[in-house]
Parts: C-alpha cells; structure tokens; sequence
C-alpha cells in the first residue's frame, strides 16, 4: 500500500506546509538523508500554543506533537519528495514547552512517534530525544525536527 | 585491547539497557551511523533525578552524565553491535535540568565526553552541544544522545 | 568568488577560534559530514552573557547568534577545512537562553541564518531548529551547534 493510501486509510489529511518563521529551509536533502526544521503544531490551521503543566493538558500537547509530525510529512511532500520514498525516519527531536514541574515529556513526544509508526509502520521507528524547554517560539506548546532516510529516487 | 577489555580494566559495568520510556527504540542504525535516543542516567539501577543548582552538586550531576554515557554504550550493546565496530563517536547532544543561574553544563557534560574518552582514545573524542533545560522526562538530572559512527560488520 | 574572498567582500573577520569550554573536539568529519560543536558567541573577543527577554535585547541577541555563525565558520578553518569545500550548511542547531514569555527566537537565530546565507548563498541555505533555553553555558545567551556537508578535498 502506497504510503498516500496509507495515510488515507488513517483519515490523516496532512496540513498546509507552513512557511519558515524565518530565514532557513524547511528541508534539506544531502545524500539520501533529509534534514527537515523544527516543525510547530497547526491543528485545523491554528498554532497551538501554551505550556504543558500551565495551559496545555497532555492530551492536547500529545495532539501538538502528532501535529508536528504531520507537519514535517507535509514539509516533505512540499519539498517534492514522494513519501513512498521514506526508507526509515531516524530520528525525531521533541521540544515540549513545560514548566518546570511538567516530566511527561515522553508522553507528549509519542503524539509524533505514534504517527510515524501509524504511517510507516517498521520504518517509521525511530531514535528520539524529548526534552523541556521554557518557551518555543511564537509561543508554540511543541516542536519537533527530523532525520529521514530516503531510498533512491 | 577490545572495548569489552578496555571497560573492564577501567572497572566499568554497563548498566542494563534501559527500556524506552515511550514509542521509539533506543539506537537506529542507517548506513554506517548508529543514532542513539537520548538516555536517562541510572545509578545502582536508580535514576538520578533533580535540578542542577538546587538539588543535584556538581559532583552528582557529572556522574549522571557519566551515566547517561554508560547508558549509550550498553543500548549499542542491546543493540547487537559489538562496541568494537564504534569507530568513532561524533557527536554527544547534552541536556542538562539546570535552574536559570546554573552555568556549568560543560562540567557536566564532561561525564559524558571524558566517559567516550576513557573508553575508545581518539575514537572518542567528540563535538558536543550542552544545553540547560528547565526540566527532563521523569525528572531526570541529566539526557544525552548519540550519533556513533560504526566499522563495517 | 572563493568564501574567504566573499567574507572580505562583506567585511567579515572570524574571530580566533575558541578552545572548547571542556573535553571534547570542537569540529569531528565523518565521511563527507562535518559536525561542529555548540558555539558560543564572542564579539570583539568577549563572551555575550545574558537572556533574551531579560537583559539581552533582540538587536543583541541576533548579533549574538550571527557571532556563533562566525565562530562556526572559525571552527571549520581551525580544523584546517578550506571554507571552499563547503558543499552546503545542512543542519544548525539555534538555543536561545530566554525568559518563558520571550517568543522570538526565530529572529534571534536569523542572525546566523543570515550569516551563513551571506557568505554561501544557495550553499547556506539550511534546515534549522530553534528553541529557547533557560541557561547556556557560562552564561551565553545563545548557543548554536551545525552540520555541514564538504565537498570532496
């Protein structure tokens, strides 16, 4: 099954791909690994913002960061590249804005990890770091960036 | 010398590799490179939790990373790839739970760096990033993942 | 234009390349990958201490990751890298110390986006994550780390 039928099985429309914040690319390919940028969580087009252990529930932050996985799918695609070709996501760096007393930053992160494993299966499991951070910018709940290994076109 | 005989003439145990705390695996390996999640330090089989300038020394904080390094070896362990294929450790992401007028995440990371050092020689030596972060996954001290270049099989 | 040639052109002098803050290598090639350590930003020979949102204004704070960008590049030539190989800068690693209501840390990290697009052009165009952080080390206000493809010698 096509990685696209995949997806629509799933009921999984990928978002617009978000122009970057700002001057840098939202991916690069060298050799056949793609480096994509830390990608925010838009859901039904609207940022999500806020502070998990403040105003973001960990429900709605585990949707932030499945929606940054979703939005790193979507940056591949803008970036022309066919998500058939996904060999193996290799690693994805979680970003949870937290208080200080927030440490289910695992829990979070899985929002993005679980899409990839819904989408890709096997290949989409990957190496991960989830840490917490005072503040994201424009305020985002999450952020994730990405390494994904591409097979020959 | 093997690894395996360097780690015992340096009287280092690795500790058992650590099930992630969530839906990712802990080292994918992609051409010659190994991406290691980010691993929480264990002592005595206990994880070093705490703050940096507020509950954790510096001493402590250092044997936390230092853990987490052990950590990294023994997942590449898990893994099933002898730690004499490591060719070269090339690059440690240090993330250190640190109250905003805590600065010494170097001193701290060198836990890890001096770990990678002690083990492999030249192999070993590294870049870094070490960065404070307000919080970590279950409250950990100290995370640190990995990029492992590795020999052919 | 060779890079060093473009550099005079824009008026840019590296500073002297820093010596890591601790034990680990500043800049480790793997195969045609240069992965370069987190810098920290020196301008006129000085460390820029302090926070974004705090004591760090954004005109500073960008002047700051521009700083890193430099030194970045300083690393590349101290590991005797002609900055000609520079095939393209893939990947920069952008962590801001701010306080929790300071969003813009895309702007701050343009200062070393722009930098790299400056002296590269199309080659400088990278993917890139930025967060913010609650303390650097020795108290920077901004930390940037890179990964940089190099042409053949």
């Amino acid at each position: 099954m096509s990685v696209e039928a995949r997806l629509a099985e799933l009921g999984i429309i990928l978002p617009e791909a978000a122009a970057p914040v700002a001057s840098y690319v939202p991916v690069v390919v060298q050799g056949n690994m793609a480096y994509v940028s830390g990608q925010l969580p838009f859901v039904d087009g609207k940022l999500v913002t806020g502070r998990l252990g403040e105003d973001v529930s960990l429900e709605n932050g585990t949707a932030a960061a499945r929606a940054c996985g979703m939005m790193i799918l979507a940056q591949i695609k803008a970036a022309l590249i066919p998500l058939d070709r996904v060999e193996r996501i290799v690693k994805l760096g979680a970003f949870i804005s937290s208080t200080p007393d927030f440490a289910d930053q695992p829990k979070v992160a899985n929002g993005a990890s679980e899409l990839m494993f819904d989408v890709f299966g096997d290949a989409g499991r990957h190496a991960r770091s989830a840490v917490g951070v005072p503040v994201l910018p424009l305020n985002a709940a999450v952020e994730v960036d990405a390494i994904i290994a591409l097979a020959a076109d």
